[in-house]
């Protein structure tokens, strides 16, 4: 992680020290938060004759404020960069940055003075904020201590992106995307599990559906403020796990009301989604419109979008099923049972025992996860085996976010491989922890955890919910045999 | 003054036009105030998906805006420079920026946006805020159009100094100083002039009263914000006008109750300053403590300085009559007497006809000014002579601030020479307005307009209560009869 840090002294030190135009400090909170940042300015020296002007960085990681921020080189919007400029009239004076950030660095560095005096910060306080609760369901006391560890990092992470909703991350863009919601939710039933709870995961539902595009279809992300508004931004797989993130919140919650309130906007996506499925039972890719898996280029997405399909579709159908609603999806339950059918048929390589996808037949991981948890892989051997190869296999096409690596854990599990999950996990999101992770990245290439997929590592997020889940993993029953 | 400027659009049309990252924008609010801003930020392009980040320079007068603030050269502390760097999270939004500026142009620079989206400002508002009333006593209507000119930015000068003190100049320090308030003071009573207004001369006037050195001097600055304080910088000249500013306060407003209240203090003022002055009735300069005058390093102070305490020891006489208290000061009464015989006999070099300081007999406007104030020239003629004939010499020391100058031109006007006053003014002051200000300066030099005491242009302020007191003398009775 390029830096280490070295402690200079403690907090309460850090107060009897004057800080000069010139110098800086960082101060080291000891843990990610989303919040406000505030402390006491006071003047040494003599009495302030000027204003003192403060350049403040805040770091999710050392990076963040060891290394500069300038020149910087990403796609993004050099607007994210976490970096106030606050001038402050009166000394002393009670300073509150009224921009949240996401943080356990603060860079304080002290750009002017005038010369008849120095500055001391007291009483620095990140103030955290979350709508998560304080409490939550326990791991058994006996977990190994990187279970321990990467449990309570994936808590942190789901708490910090807990707000005014489900946040994609707290330290840019604090959008609401379906797929990182429905991540963030399956695991906070677990982690948190009672009912209020629950209420940010029914927010956050009605919010996609009251943003739908002009035809129905949701928008991969919303905003809420300054006012609820949809980003534009249709991804097809994201539209279709609508209808597994109700589904799954129905299952959790009991509320049929809000599933049956919601039912048709799940079932239009649907509608909508399968107009891309062919006579032979096949999704084809219109090419128009975006489809996510994963931030891989090289990625050829048809057959994991065929799983991704299959796998909302089953998730409608169970949701029909509960609410009773069988009668609206008849001929769905057929098309179901036909795209399984049909994608083992064209997909599934039997010398290779591997989801191949497109026309040169390309082995990704991506493929694997999406078809296995579709159940399209001929059984539960064959396809926690298929995904374990794809990884290993020098010439797939390897995942490159936690949220693809989350897919392939949940079909390893749910073929049954715990051992297998659980590895994986480990490798991963174990990887991110003994790093010094205190909350899971937006993106980790364990070969390169510095990568950017913006091309600056000052544009990453690192507390992204899209990496929250093994805290889900570690509460479902049973997973822990094989620790 | 370096700048013209031309107008790109009108401030309806810069509604309509997009600004892209790396793009800026002078807005000119065709007038100085003191004050807030706040605007409209909207996106154009597409929907913001990134926070916007913005730089805002503040500028009363045109350089401010138009030449860059770095490298700053001024010794006074760069955190005085009036710029923003402000992030806006979401788009649209509503922008005020908390901290106060003085200014009539804002330099706008979009720093950052996303490549998806430009800005555009709406609704741009300065919001002025002054203690001054809205009306004030008008000029008769007949005067020439350089004295309504020289007028309006005296009282724009004034009215933008009037906050919860007569600060010395709203764009820096904003402090009180005894010296800015005295001229504020009297401009004050013939702008507005009734008994309201002059609660803000009282305040000040208690201000000072409560925040003395430990053996009563009064401090020559004290601060209001974050609580009221003195700056610890005491100047003899400046201590001895507290007496000036109550007795002419009571004067002004009639009221009794606060003169005898603060007539302590006043009086021991005298008492102190009284101390440096010898057997022989002159000052001398203890060499320790700061004495002001004006900016000038070469200017010999003591004879200055004797124009001064005899200047305040006669109003604190005039006072002690006013409030029965003759008594108090008996003693007093001949040492005025002996203060001026002394000095006339010691300064006034009858061969030059005029006062000399020091023991190389330097001739200084300083001097002239203070003594003949004082009464101390053999008579009016000779006094106002004096005073033209310190500001045509070449070797003479001349006044550096418009705080000297304005004790030049109540010299002149307290000898009744109301042509050489009003020459004297239409050329300092109407130069000023000539060049294009809306609010009189802290530093001018009629050859070299940018001329900074502090070695950058950008630390100067442009709107300073010292300049303020053509309005005072264009109020005069009788002063236009040689306009």
């Amino acid at each position: 992680m390029r830096f280490e840090s070295q402690a200079a002294c403690s907090i309460q030190e850090l107060e009897q020290r004057s800080i000069r135009a010139g110098d800086s400090v960082i101060i080291d909170f000891g843990g990610h938060r989303t919040g406000y940042l505030s402390f006491k300015l006071r003047a040494t020296g003599r009495e302030a004759d000027a204003p003192v002007r403060l350049r403040l960085v805040f770091g999710e990681v050392l990076n963040d404020v060891a290394s500069p921020l300038y020149p910087y080189s990403a796609w993004l919007s050099q607007a994210w960069l976490p970096e106030e400029i606050i001038t402050v009239d009166d000394i002393p004076q009670d300073v509150r940055v009224p921009r949240r950030h996401a943080f356990r660095f603060v860079l304080l560095e002290v750009i002017a003075t005038s010369k008849e005096f120095a500055v001391q910060v007291h009483k620095v306080r990140a103030h955290a904020v979350t709508s998560a609760p304080a409490t939550f369901n326990e791991l058994p006391t006996q977990v190994p201590d990187w279970v321990r560890r990467v449990d309570e990092v994936s808590i942190a992470t789901l708490r910090d992106c807990m707000q005014t909703c489900f946040e994609d991350g707290p330290r840019r863009a604090r959008r609401l995307w379906i797929g990182d919601l429905r991540l963030q939710a399956m695991t906070s039933y677990r982690v948190y599990g009672n009912e209020v709870d629950m209420q940010l995961v029914k927010r956050c539902l009605y919010l996609f559906a009251g943003l739908p595009r002009e035809d129905g279809l949701v928008n991969a992300c919303v905003y809420e403020r300054p006012r609820p508004t949809y980003a534009n931004i249709v991804a097809l797989d994201y539209s279709a796990l609508y209808a597994v993130v109700l589904c799954e919140y129905v299952v959790a919650s009991g509320d049929h009301e809000a599933g049956l309130d919601l039912w048709p906007v799940a079932r239009r996506q649907l509608e909508l989604l399968l107009q891309h499925v062919g006579p032979d039972g096949l999704f084809s890719d219109p090419g128009d419109v975006w489809i996510f898996i994963d931030w891989a280029d090289e990625l050829e997405r048809s057959s994991a979008m065929q799983g991704v399909l299959l796998f909302s579709l089953q998730k409608l159908l169970a949701l029909a099923q509960i609410l009773g609603l069988n009668d609206e999806v008849v001929q769905w339950k057929v098309l179901a049972q036909q795209m399984q059918t049909q994608a083992r048929a064209q997909y599934w390589d039997t010398d290779q025992q591997l989801f191949v996808s497109g026309e040169g037949g390309q082995v990704s991981c991506a493929s694997q996860a999406w078809l296995v948890l579709a159940g399209v892989a001929p059984d539960d051997l064959l396809g926690a085996a298929a995904v374990r190869k794809a990884m290993e296999r020098a010439d797939s096409v390897k995942p490159v976010t936690p949220y693809l690596y989350h897919y392939l854990v949940e079909a390893l599990h749910s073929c049954g491989d715990r051992a297998g999950a659980t590895a994986l996990l480990k490798h991963y999101w174990g990887g991110m922890a003994e790093l010094g992770a205190d909350t899971f990245w937006e993106a980790y290439n364990p070969k390169d955890p510095l990568h950017s997929p913006y091309g600056d590592s000052h544009a990453n997020s690192y507390c992204h919910a899209w990496s929250c889940t093994p805290a889900f993993f570690f509460r479902e029953t049973g997973f822990f045999n094989v620790l």
